[in-house]
């Protein structure tokens, strides 16, 4: 399956390009308010649907396991969230419905909402107090090979719905949390210790 | 945050390699699996832990907007798993206790063990019928530059934990996804119409 | 602990309390949807939020082992509602944001809707193509013995919150299972067969 | 559908025999473990598989508005379980065996174990240092009339499976909370609080 390794080759070289468009103010603004969340103990609460749901779930593990107040909206022990809480909401369209009406909510009651999403036009981009745009497939400066081309779909894609948005987000969340390590001096053996032993 | 930016472009160039050490074999064998599963309409229970849980849980999703038999261990719906069934584990390590022992049951059944590891001497690997070895931050040919180093940990890594094995192991799924389509004859606009409304 | 007993058989008989007060043909009309349901193997998605979630999940639990063609909205699987889909819904206030925006987009979409709730004249009640009202801890018929009194609220309830309502619905809709059991020809041995068996 | 009224209040009567058949010592016992946690803010975890891990997070769910120190193993910011940390663990049969091996593993690393199951004997019941048994349905004495040997099984039963453990133990646990809240001093008021806002 020489197709399979040519397509993961691929798919990486996206998040590469993704990771240079990033723009370095949004996520210096994101890391910053994370950092102070850690220093004041602050309720962090995040949300996606489908695979966005998983990358959030993902983010918030490593939150975790950096002692961060962190949960996940819709688990059982997630408490109520307040004024000044953090609300990370991850939404490729930035139009999810029950993502949005949970921002709504959240922003009525006072919290601080970040989205990380493709489009700051969007519902989601809107309400956001902390943006960071990850950008679509539609968004990627079209390359010249066959492959790019297939991957930004032009041909049928080869990272078919919100595939290109979803890694890119992971891949994009496991880097912050590899700068939160630096920035609040937590070592993998000390993030180890808060790691799940039942499983 | 430049930083963030060169991390994310670092861990896109560590799963390139890891593309690259990929086992044609194994890949092609598993392949195979699942488009006579397709054909077959046999169930498919996906497993994993922690972060591996939530990559198993993306490629159930896919899976699932490709019309396969798909569910998630633990999941409200999931069915018993029977003889001839495929039970696809996710564990970098191998050992994840609860993950083994779901093995361990499913073998006992009369089920085929799919195994997504870095270790094919752990108990996981040792069980499976179908493999794919995803090398770990250890197995990863040492490059020279100082990032390089960092994410695979001679100094404190850039990806802690499972990090890589679950980022790899979710872009090599996604390109798994990208060649089912291909050879079952699926567009993105037919898979689109499966894909969760509600949300 | 005797007052844990006598809490218990409490809760039991306002259980039967509220039995005695549901409405034999609204019960009647949802048993008819699902054996029809059954027949037509049509999809039916069920949502709910917090402990109302969990008992919706027991429900598709119990619906699943009956050969249904049951999901549960916001997990790994769940694909998209159509036109004539059946969407349940249990909330108890009827007016909780997230399931009425759900059970919304079901019926923009064509879906029907049931909801299980303690008001008619919520949101969410007033989406419902179909309807069973199981009485909130307010409209139970007060009862002259302190206990009685406690739980329904009149001092410091001994089942706070949503309670009541939950504990009620589980009740209720495990009785649904039973009738429908009857109306279907599944005995329990053939229930099992689907009963999940990696667990 | 009388029927199901029938059956619903069937249900609610046998709770109460099971509530009748609880062990006030082994009740006791852990409410003064679960007061001795609050104080302390020691870590408990839940588990259960199916239908008893939503008896499970429902239990969780009210100690986490009772502001304990609450999680549910497999949740996604569920930490490390350590020594004199509590598993509190649901199964009927005290066999199911992603429990127990969850429950063996909390063992080793040093943890208390609570088990609410049917079965003193069983692997779950032998390796509690707490138990509270909950009768199955092959325990409760029978009745004459012929619902109540339905229920209990000697006709096809109209509780099948492991329905009245489960619903026998949400109820039960249930009470727990209701003791609690009057051991604990919380008022409804003050749960409300931390009920989840975003739902």
């Amino acid at each position: 399956m020489a197709s399979v390794k040519r397509i993961m080759s691929e798919l990486a070289a996206y998040v590469a390009a993704i990771a240079d468009a990033l723009d370095n103010k949004q996520v210096g603004q994101v890391i910053d308010l994370l950092v102070k969340a850690h220093e004041q103990k602050a309720k962090i609460l995040v949300i996606g649907a489908g695979r966005s749901g998983l990358v959030a779930r993902a983010f918030a593990m490593r939150l975790m396991h950096l002692d961060f107040n962190v949960y996940v909206v819709g688990e059982t022990i997630t408490p109520a969230i307040g004024p000044n809480d953090i609300l990370i909401a991850i939404s490729g369209s930035g139009s999810t419905r029950l993502v949005v009406t949970a921002a709504q909510i959240a922003k009525e009651i006072g919290a601080i909402i970040v989205a990380i999403t493709s489009y700051r036009d969007s519902p989601l981009g809107k309400l956001a107090d902390y943006l960071v745009i990850i950008p679509g497939r539609t968004k990627i400066a079209r390359r010249d090979d066959y492959l790019a081309r297939q991957i930004i779909g032009e041909h049928e894609p080869l990272a078919p719905l919100g595939t290109l948005f979803e890694v890119s987000s992971m891949v994009f969340l496991d880097s912050v949390i590899s700068e939160l390590m630096a920035r609040l001096g937590y070592t993998e053996e000390k993030m180890k210790a808060k790691h799940a032993t039942i499983e």
